[in-house]
């Protein structure tokens, strides 16, 4: 009969002794595929060790599926293919881009992190150890997957007061991010159908709908936004836009084109307009401008917002707002999906919202991002490149465009700047066609520079201007 | 010219009077469109305001698209369409399933919920604290697509010691759940392919992969997984698989099928196996079993994990472990994805991992699970019902598989339950193909109830079985 000594089996228990010399035995095939092992009393009297340790190590045998049992006859050897060697992940930290994000540059144009010493962290911190004090049970639940009712609701009173929106909660689908929205909107329209997208625009958008293999039309964006005929031409069904600050040229959609773009939605059954409204919270002048979703009465506007901007984008909370019969279609073909918002910060935000601190930071923030834009501005005014500049759409959000009056390509004035370690990114990146191209204009996202920054930005970016000038 | 009074403005600016008058007046078409606007000076001067007041006035006419300017010619009134009514929703309750989640039952054995008292609050509210003090400026840097750096580690570090895995942490991607991970993989292996899931199973899965259009294909789970026969016959490229603890039937798979199945897998190129180890940390007897993952040296294997069973599902935080070649795949396909969980959740789960809070949760948790077990399986023996029942699968994880020696149809016996307000699956009810399915077999799902519902459910329980019996 089988027989391992239990002599030397150091901080091992006796069961995890016999299990790891059984194993061993199959591995290197001294017990073969089929054969019978010893019945647990017999094995236990010839080892002179207990039933239940020999029981315990045939147990752990079966689990990982070494031996098999067949009920009255025994325990036998399974068949096993040859076990393969340990694997070692060999990844070089070149073969993978895992920048975390962290600031290389003196001033990054093209960033749009919070800024750190506004963030109030002290209020957050307080919000979270309330809310896990308060609603123990209540985090521990799943909520519906549209998110939590009571963000819900706050959001739905936010949007009355500041956008006019009458809204009810229901309507209201809590996204971490609006990429994962534009994936639900995907699922809830249909891959099938053709998105279309502004060019010049916010690439991920359409790298999103790309990836789950839905058709992208790249929308040529006029002067006043995208024209209808474009829209008709290309047979797109659903306008993804953003008509109250178009990233990146700052244009607001006048409420003439709103309203032909309604119309072009109205024409069809499966049309839908997606009115992305991500900065509206800062625009620095007058007051805001109705939301298309606010003039829609034929249920074909997707609302939507995110706190990234106003508040920040590492807090992964976004919403959009469904009209009515997708609001049944989501809930009749999405319910099974689960809310990717952790309920911890679904009930801070709401909190957050309706103890007013959302709209004290709002308020404070769009002081503070005047003020910066204000200097930035005041000190292009100021500098040697001021005859060959010009400002537009400065008060639309947190971003403007700059036009150099110069002749450098902008590819190569970016990369004069990379050098000067100032990151800028030109409008004509963000064209897919190139026809459609404009040159010269640089998409100045000031909402994440100090005053030191931004001094240190315009002193280079004047230097450079010089230089591409007199050569 | 164009004259208003300023008599009456109650508490509006003048600029905000001006601006809705005119608007009132192109909204009525009493300005036409195409209508010249007089100059800022002459109407100023007209009205007996401010330069400055028209402009502002002005300025929001065109933001909102009302009126618009041809230089060095003046304002004029934009073409608008009607303007239609008010929205209202009329959203009615019974419309929307806003089911918040909330326990109807005196005793569910399908919810997942985790137990509120065991819930470490206190520690989260802390770490939460320390997170928000501690890494401020961290906190707001959006962290690679594939998550934080520091949970990466964190998880590293935990699937070596837990799971025997040596991973790096770049192979690890951060999710809000695993719905996210499935559509991550969806993008990156293609929703062109054909995904094989259980049958039974978890039905989320393929609803999550059809909602993106892709093909799936229910594989018959048999006696100890499923078939590479089948697998094969019916075309399958990705097989998402829960070999460690399969749901429900909580078989584990032997370690020759999972050869078999890496076997299969290493035959074609773009053939791959998802191993979902969704509760692998509750096995309560013997050793963890060795992952798939760990087996594999063909680059076959998806690992993927979740703490919904180990800490909450509420915390909405999932992994997954890429073979080498994705990871570069992901990186240059995936890496404009943000990572969906919040950099404050992300933060204090490092920390909660690193300061070994994790691993006396689980170890807690373990305990109290198998007390639970102990409990209800005890009371089940003891109870009137105890000759028609018999159990298996106890040890593999948070479930069981209760088989009643009864005639009644599942789906009766279900609603009998439901009227006394016990919620309880049967295990038919996971079957895709009719043809497949055995009746009489209940998924008991333990990790929710106390004590005092335990005793409830089982009499629930054992009354109705023989009742049934009796018929």
């Amino acid at each position: 009969m089988l027989t391992y000594s239990f002599a030397d089996i150091g901080s091992d228990s006796l069961y995890g002794h016999l299990y790891k010399c059984i194993k061993n035995d199959i591995i290197q095939g001294i017990l073969r595929p089929g054969e019978k092992l010893p019945s647990k009393r017999s094995f236990a009297k010839n080892l002179g060790i207990s039933v239940i340790t020999i029981e315990n190590a045939y147990e752990q045998l079966i689990a990982e599926g070494y031996i098999y049992s067949i009920p009255k006859k025994g325990f036998f050897i399974a068949d096993l293919r040859n076990r393969t060697g340990e694997k070692q992940p060999d990844l070089t930290a070149e073969s993978i881009q895992m920048n975390s994000g962290e600031m290389k540059y003196l001033a990054d144009f093209g960033s749009n992190k919070a800024v750190c010493d506004q963030f109030p962290f002290t209020v957050w911190a307080k919000l979270l150890r309330e809310c896990l004090h308060d609603f123990q049970e209540g985090l521990l639940i799943s909520p519906p997957s549209g998110g939590a009712l009571e963000l819900r609701r706050s959001i739905a009173k936010h949007l009355l007061e500041f956008r006019g929106m009458n809204v009810a909660p229901e309507q209201i689908i809590i996204g971490a991010g609006t990429e994962y929205l534009y994936g639900q909107i995907l699922q809830l329209i249909g891959p099938d159908k053709c998105y279309g997208v502004e060019d010049p625009g916010y690439r991920k958008i359409s790298q999103v709908y790309e990836s789950y293999g839905a058709r992208c039309k790249y929308i040529e964006f006029k002067k006043d936004g995208i024209d209808i005929s474009d829209l008709e031409e290309q047979k797109v069904q659903v306008a993804h836009i953003s008509p109250s600050h178009h990233f990146p040229t700052g244009v607001v959609t006048p409420i003439s084109k709103r309203y032909e773009l309604l119309g072009w939605a109205s024409k069809e059954k499966e049309r839908y307009i997606i009115e992305d409204d991500y900065d509206s919270e800062f625009r620095l002048t007058g007051k805001p401008i109705p939301t298309m979703q606010s003039i829609d009465t034929m249920e074909r506007v997707i609302f939507m917002n995110t706190f990234s901007k106003s508040i920040a984008s590492t807090v992964r909370v976004s919403y959009m707002v469904l009209p009515k019969h997708l609001v049944n279609r989501y809930y009749k073909k999405l319910s099974f999906c689960t809310c990717p918002v952790t309920t911890f910060i679904q009930f801070g935000l709401a909190r957050f919202i309706d103890e007013g601190y959302f709209e004290k930071h709002i308020n404070r923030m769009r002081t503070y991002y005047r003020k910066q834009r204000d200097y930035l501005l005041e000190l292009i005014n100021a500098s040697k490149m001021a005859p060959y500049v010009s400002i537009s759409e400065e008060d639309a959000g947190l971003h403007f465009l700059l036009y150099l009056n110069i002749t450098c390509p902008d590819e190569e004035f970016k990369r004069r700047m990379e050098k000067r370690r100032i990151h800028i990114c030109a409008l004509s990146e963000y064209y897919e066609n190139p026809e459609n191209k404009t040159e010269h204009y640089f998409v100045i996202n000031y909402s994440s520079l100090n005053e030191e920054q931004i001094r240190k930005a315009v002193k280079q970016l004047s230097e450079e201007v010089l230089l591409v000038k007199a050569k």
